[in-house]
């Protein structure tokens, strides 16, 4: 094999797996978040869920999901099925040294497993501190083997959306509003947190216990998002994928920046205070309203795209508020209401989409994750249960769940309920 | 274009990348560091301000001061002032193909924009637990747009420091001298801390609520700071710079690990006992020596330059509480004495560089940096003021600024005033 | 020199240095872990043992024993001792010109030398809560010059269990299995924790402190892993290497899935509980488990692998409390047990590999290890003593040792003995 094309293979999946490595770190961010944003006492458990979920994500995925995204065959809807992926093997030298592969297959299974957790990801912190745990971790057997990876055959695998024109670069859609959607699906099935909504109507805050946690895990989340959009772009090497994938880092950043500062800004005025989790998820909605097109926007458009998902997050929050919604980290709005805003601003910067194709994806999208997964749900409430009892939520899930205690030293004094 | 020009092409852009994403890492290092050595009242404040002056750092070079650290025109002294880079665009590829450009533009400023945020970092730490949120912002936006770039532009950006042979590799002086200085300036006129120094000439230790959290942040900054100096080789391509870029890597390594060691021991024979935050600060400080001339010294000198950096900001936050200059996180300390102590070290192992010409930098920078921050902190005090309340100090910053608390279910018995 | 090898050099290199940082970034990892599973007053100490041993792991490894590991002569058992690294110094252009140089002499040493800091961070979980800081230290001084370099030499240095056809990857053996042999080595010496287990033959759970910390702390080792094993392969760039890095980096995930969720379920089972820390230990165990032989197996063969790692490392954690030996974090489970799973292990999937030769080399390692560490411990235990006195262990050896708490104001209505 020549030279260059070895050195290309090499480059373009050392690529792949450090922006992969980045979107693993993602899981570490969730899982930050969601602990900081839950009281002391759900916060094992929620830690237990986000180790689990990503797992669970990683197995399923090998075992049936990857085979289901990127198929031999399929109809456009409905892919074929190959297992084959979990007994290994990768690109024949022949194959690669002919041209066209860029990087190696197992790589590329690297890249979109850690996807489909974040995805997962998403799930968890809508549903803290109520959902039964094991309940949690069955319903991710199923969008990891099967919700997720059917839409994202519709895009990325080149189905149906694809063909349709339909733009998603590193998953608004696919992959956020997907994780929205679902979420969706389960709050409206399990509701509110005890004592969340008050029969008068009133809504009471329920503060995380611990908000440096919060705040390391949106920094872990910014960094791992360089790779989920900058890995992305699927190839390095060549003029356009290089000037390419540096333009994403750029925008990626810009996005987040702009988020953060109207979604502090927004509050400030809302609120009359520099409310510290509205920042950070303005910074995620930055984040998530860049990434169905972080390429073709300018630095200053790439800035303006975020600033809006930053104001949207801070409405969105308390718009769902209003309608008894209870979203203890705001992922829905988060990642589905901004994570909407970023498929429908594509059209704004990038003349190949149309809005039209951009509404029809993410009515898809939407439709297809939120019907499904509330029928899992339901089969799951139906049986199993999904809502742990009212004495165990409580005193709390980590020891009716996990039986310990997040901060067995910490909390007394002012311990909430 | 040759496949091998390509090649460098994506891969020294890419290393750029992954060195500007591990600097942008350091911003987590210093939100963590910052929040666990405050005191528990006083940390969704620093968290939200972190968050916040990256997204300005990032929007403010980009308006402005990305163009004018590196113009199109200047007479050494003044840049002219090139607004361009927020309408994107990069590299021509028949540019690329005649030679002599390594990587995209937009990898430059992915790189570049990492660095004046960490310059910015600094300075929050040191005007912690008693700043107005948005007056320090507000500061964030001028030392970002222009105080930082200016003085970039003189030694980077090709100015009269440059020309005059003075040598900072990565920032010793361009950023970390240049933090510390709008950092004191900042603190001479905001006064210490309520009940840090007592009227009988006392001095009383305020310690960091969330050590755990310091720590963590401290090794955030050590990963961060392989690409804050190995990416300031500015290319990895090439056997010079392969080599070079090892030998930084090796080098950083080394003198943190000289300041860590040399930080506890002086602690351990001042104070008797082994300080963690010692350790903590000795690491930064073995990290900020060796930044002005992390190449030319064999590891073992690395490490020497690392541990006399950890020796000297033992000292040096002693002579600092003797001055009564409060800086909560001894940010002045390890970044702008040891950050001195760099760039007077670098003659020692590089041959081309001077005593004489190090001091002039050492000198314009700080003046530079320490005037111009003077006079907006002024105006900024004129106008908005700088400083909370003493009531608000009493009962923290983070209620009457943020409106929320970073631990809500964990203070109690043991708060201290 | 032609571009094709100029650009491999700088690839390689450049892979070594990102892996290595990676790996670099397993010690922020450790800190966390252990930080989060000791009790609130033992907290600042182990931070400060984390900081400082990565700190003397580098500076030892510079002096000594990198020359021991990797020596110009040696008999196979024996290494010849050559201090020339700390004075620097890499390859000549014209030996890389000349070929079979894939990388720099500076790389090949940073990523070296975060492995023996590997090695040393597993001993500081073990012996927590009730070791004297320096003797801890001194110890630490004692390891990473001269006890893991030789039987590193043994194995990766070209020595005889190299030549005897011992497989161990990227170190369940020479890493973890040496790092819990010293740890149990000290362990016995130092005997159980106060209050850990009872006369009646009562085994009292004492409860981590910081849960969140002790989740974090995984999934940084999670990620640092990645570099771990995928850096082991020595070289990214030809076809062969590039499919083997790829396939390695799959396998380190699906490892660490199959050990979280066999983990977590074993101790459902057990327990009646999904406990966090098995969960935690589980995904260590599987990473541990799949390292002495990442590439070989497929998918489901390494999932199956880790899997095994997590199971063993919850029955091996209740076996050590019945034989009462007393490792507040797990660490000799961890990295002891399953790092003789992962080695016996390698037969199975790699052909090359025989049960002999890997039963040869566990007990090679086990028994230099355990033994030159146990003469090690017994001369400390004997000069400057081991173990803190009875008062300080039950006021905490943050006090004690660091003069100062972790979490001053934290603590307090809820604290244990």
């Amino acid at each position: 094999m020549e030279a260059t094309v070895q050195l290309t293979y090499a480059l373009d999946t050392f690529y792949f797996l450090v922006t992969g490595a980045l979107v693993m770190w993602m899981a570490a961010g969730f899982a930050m978040l969601e602990a900081g944003l839950v009281r002391a006492k759900n916060t094992a458990e929620i830690l237990t869920k986000n180790m689990a979920l990503f797992a669970v994500a990683s197995v399923m995925y090998m075992l049936v999901g990857y085979g289901l995204m990127y198929p031999a065959e399929g109809n456009g809807f409905l892919p074929s099925l190959d297992l084959g992926f979990m007994f290994g093997g990768d690109h024949a030298e022949a194959d690669v040294a002919a041209g066209g592969i860029n990087h190696s297959r197992m790589s590329d299974f690297f890249f979109q497993v850690v996807f489909v957790a974040t995805a997962m990801s998403i799930v968890s912190g809508a549903v803290a501190e109520r959902m039964k745990l094991w309940s949690f971790l069955l319903f991710a057997v199923v969008l990891t083997a099967f919700i997720y990876p059917i839409q994202g055959y519709w895009k990325w695998g080149g189905g149906w959306l694809q063909e349709l024109g339909f733009n998603d670069f590193a998953g608004s859609g696919v992959v956020h509003l997907c994780g929205a959607s679902a979420a969706l699906a389960g709050v409206l099935l399990l509701g509110a947190r005890k004592g969340k909504y008050g029969k008068d109507g009133s809504i009471n805050a329920i503060p995380g216990a611990n908000l440096p946690l919060a705040t390391l895990g949106t920094f872990v989340l910014w960094l791992g998002w360089f790779g989920f959009n900058g890995g992305s772009q699927l190839a390095l090497t060549g003029f356009e994928n290089t000037n390419a994938v540096a333009a994403v880092f750029v925008n990626t950043n810009m996005a987040a920046a702009g988020g953060t500062l109207l979604g502090l800004v927004t509050a400030r005025m809302l609120f009359g205070k520099a409310d510290l989790t509205m920042a950070l998820n303005g910074a995620l909605a930055g984040l998530v309203a860049i990434t169905a097109e972080p390429l073709t926007p300018s630095p200053l458009l790439a800035t303006t795209i975020g600033a809006i998902g930053g104001l949207l997050v801070v409405f969105a929050t308390v718009a769902l508020d209003k309608l008894r919604i209870d979203d203890p980290v705001g992922a829905i709005s988060v990642h589905g209401v901004v994570g909407m805003w970023g498929l429908m601003a594509v059209p704004l910067t990038n003349d190949e989409a149309s809005f039209a194709a951009q509404a029809i994806g993410l009515g898809a999208i939407l439709g297809w994750v939120f019907t499904t997964s509330l029928i899992v749900w339901l089969i799951i409430r139906l049986t199993f249960g999904l809502r742990v009892t009212e004495d165990e939520e409580y005193a709390g899930v980590d020891l009716s769940e996990c039986g310990l205690e997040a901060y067995p030293e910490f909390v007394g004094s002012r311990r909430p309920t």
